[in-house]
C-alpha cells in the first residue's frame, strides 16, 4: 500500500532493528539515501545498517563513514531505491517477499513490499529520503548532507538530466546551505577516473556502432575489456550514458556482459523518443522513459545487439509517421 | 559608486534607450544576463538591445530570439558581466568612460563605470539580474528564464564549481518552476558531442601513455586521427584536459600536431604541484600554474614527448626530495 512520507516517518519512528537494502550494481543514489537514513536512525537511537552487493565500490567508500556498523538480528526491512525484488543483490536474496517498506522513485516499482513509499517525480530517491528526514524532524548534518547530495548529483547527472524538478534544486539549496560539500563531490563522481576507467572507456568507445543514420548508437563492455583495463565493477556506471551524449543518437544502448553469454543493457533515450522503459519491457526489464534497463541470458553479443536494435527500430518508427 | 539591488532597478526605471554590453569572446553569462534584461526592459516598454562582439556563437544563438532588434540612439550605457573597461570587444570601444551602470559579480571588478551593482557571492551575474528583474515586479516568462539559466549554469560548470551556493541552486529551482528548459540548455552547452568528436578522442585515449609511476600522462592528437574521425578542429578543444583527470596524474600532457613536425603542446598540472607554466616556458611557452602550453617545430613527435616527460621529471623531483 502506498503511504505519504508523514507516514512513511512513522513507521520508522515506530520500529527499530533496521535493515536497509540497495540495488545490485550499487549507484549513488541507492547508496546515498540508504547511508543517509541509517545514519539518521542511529542518530535517533535505533539499530540501523546498510545491506550493499559485496564492497562498496571506491568511488562511494566515503558514504561508509557516515554510519556506525552494528550487529543486530534485523526486524524491519526497508528497501531503498529498489525498483523490483529481480534488483535484490545476492546478498539480499532471503528478503524477497519480507520487505516492510520501500522508499523509491522509480515510475517502474512493482509495489512488491508490505508499504511502500514511491515518488515517481523525484529526480532522486534521495530527494524523497530528504524529506522523510524533515519529517522526522531530525537534525541533518553535513555527513547526511553529503550522503543525500551524493544521491541528487548522481541520478541527475550534476543536474542535467530531464528529471531535474523545482524541488530536486531546492534540495540541492538547502544540502548546499547545511554545508554539504557539493565540489568535492561532484569532482569525485563525475570529473575523476582512474587509469583504468579511462582504458575501458577507450576499449568501449572503439566498439561503438550506429544504426538508422546515426538514431541508434550501439556500445560493449565485455569481461575481456574489464580484464584487460583493469577495471573495478564498481567504476563502470556512467559508462552507459555516453551513447545517448553523441548528436543525433535518439537511442543509446550499452551492453555489459556480466558473465558468458549473460548481458545487462542499459538503454537510454532522447527526450525526443521517451521509450527506454517500453524498449527495455519488451526485454523483460523496466525503468523510466529517459532510463531503462533489461538482462539477456544465454544469448550471444552479436544476437543480443541484433534484438534491440531490432526493437529500437520498431519503438523509433511509429514516430515518424 | 556601489548600488543595490533596488537603487539598479530604480536607474532601470528611470532611464530609456539602454545599451547592454557583454564582453570579449562572449560566454553564456554576459550573453544570457544581457538578454534577459534586454527582454525586460522591451517588454516594459523600453527600447533596448545588446551589443555583442561580432555574431553570437552558433551555441548561444537561440538567446537572440528573446529581444527584438531595435534601433535608436543609445542614451543609458550598461555593462553586463564585465570587469574591467579592457574586457570591452573592439564594437564597444567607444563607451569607455561612459558606462552607466554595471552589473558584475567579478572580485576583480575595477569599477569603472559611474555606479556598479557588484556581487562578488553570485557565481553567476545572472543570478544578480534576476534579483534586479525582481526588483522590478516584471515578469519572468519562460524565454527570460531560459537566458538566465544559461548564465547560470554555464558559469558553474554546470553546478559544478566551488563558486556554487544556496542562492545558485535556489534561482535555478525558480527558474525551472517557470519553466526554462534547463534539459536542453545543459544538452546544448555540455553534453553533445559529434560521432566525429568522440571518436577522436577513443583514438586520443588509446595513445595514452604513463610515466613517473603514472605521475605523468601524456596523450597525443595526430593529424591522421584528425583525418580517419572527421572531427571539426574547432571540436578539439576539452581534449586537453583529460590526462590530468586521470586519477594519481599530477601532470598531464596533450601533444597535438598541427603539421608534420609541428606540435601544439598543451600541459595541465594539478594543485599539489602547480608547474604547467614552468614546464612550458622551458620550451619558450608560458601559461600559468595550472595550464600552460608551448609549440615543437621541426622535431619528431617521440622525440617531442621524450623531451617534455624528461622536463616534467625534472620538474617533479625536486618536490619530493
Amino acid at each position: 500500500m502506498q503511504i505519504t512520507i508523514e507516514q512513511t516517518a512513522e513507521r520508522l519512528k515506530e520500529n527499530n532493528d533496521f535493515l536497509l537494502l540497495t540495488h545490485m550494481s550499487p549507484d549513488g543514489d541507492t547508496l546515498g539515501s540508504a547511508h543517509a537514513l541509517c545514519r539518521i536512525l542511529q542518530a535517533l537511537g535505533k539499530n540501523a545498517r546498510v545491506l550493499t552487493e559485496g564492497k562498496i565500490p571506491k568511488k562511494f567508500e566515503y558514504l561508509s563513514c557516515a554510519v556506525t556498523e552494528q550487529s543486530f538480528d534485523e526486524k524491519y526491512i526497508v528497501a531503498i531505491d529498489i525498483a523490483d525484488e529481480g534488483l535484490f543483490p545476492a546478498s539480499a536474496a532471503q528478503y524477497k517477499g519480507r520487505v516492510d517498506l520501500c522508499i523509491d522513485h522509480h515510475i517502474s516499482n512493482t509495489h512488491y513490499s508490505s508499504e511502500y513509499c514511491v515518488e515517481n517525480d523525484a529526480a532522486a530517491c534521495a530527494e524523497i529520503v530528504f524529506k522523510v528526514i524533515k519529517a522526522l524532524k531530525a537534525d541533518i548534518d553535513r555527513t547526511v548532507a553529503n550522503c543525500l547530495f551524493t544521491g541528487l548529483t548522481t541520478d541527475t547527472g550534476c543536474f542535467r538530466y530531464s528529471n531535474v524538478t523545482k524541488q530536486t534544486m531546492n534540495t540541492a539549496a538547502q544540502l548546499i546551505e547545511i554545508g554539504c560539500d557539493s565540489y568535492m563531490i561532484n569532482k569525485r563522481m563525475f570529473e575523476m577516473n582512474s587509469k583504468q576507467r579511462v582504458a575501458v572507456e577507450q576499449m568501449a568507445l572503439e566498439s561503438l556502432r550506429y544504426y538508422d543514420g546515426d538514431k541508434i548508437a550501439v556500445m560493449c563492455v565485455t569481461l575481456d575489456m574489464i580484464k584487460k583495463s583493469g577495471v573495478d565493477e564498481g567504476e563502470l556506471e556512467g559508462l552507459a550514458a555516453i551513447p545517448r551524449t553523441i548528436e543525433g543518437v535518439a537511442v543509446g544502448i550499452t551492453v555489459r556482459q556480466k558473465k558468458e553469454n549473460v548481458y545487462k543493457v542499459s538503454v537510454r533515450s532522447d527526450e525526443s523518443v521517451c521509450c527506454a522503459n517500453k524498449l527495455c519491457a519488451i526485454f523483460g526489464g523496466g525503468g523510466h522513459a529517459a532510463a531503462g534497463g533489461c538482462i539477456f541470458k544465454d544469448e550471444p553479443l552479436e544476437l543480443v545487439i541484433e534484438r534491440l536494435v531490432k526493437a529500437a527500430q520498431d519503438v523509433l518508427e511509429p514516430q515518424e509517421r
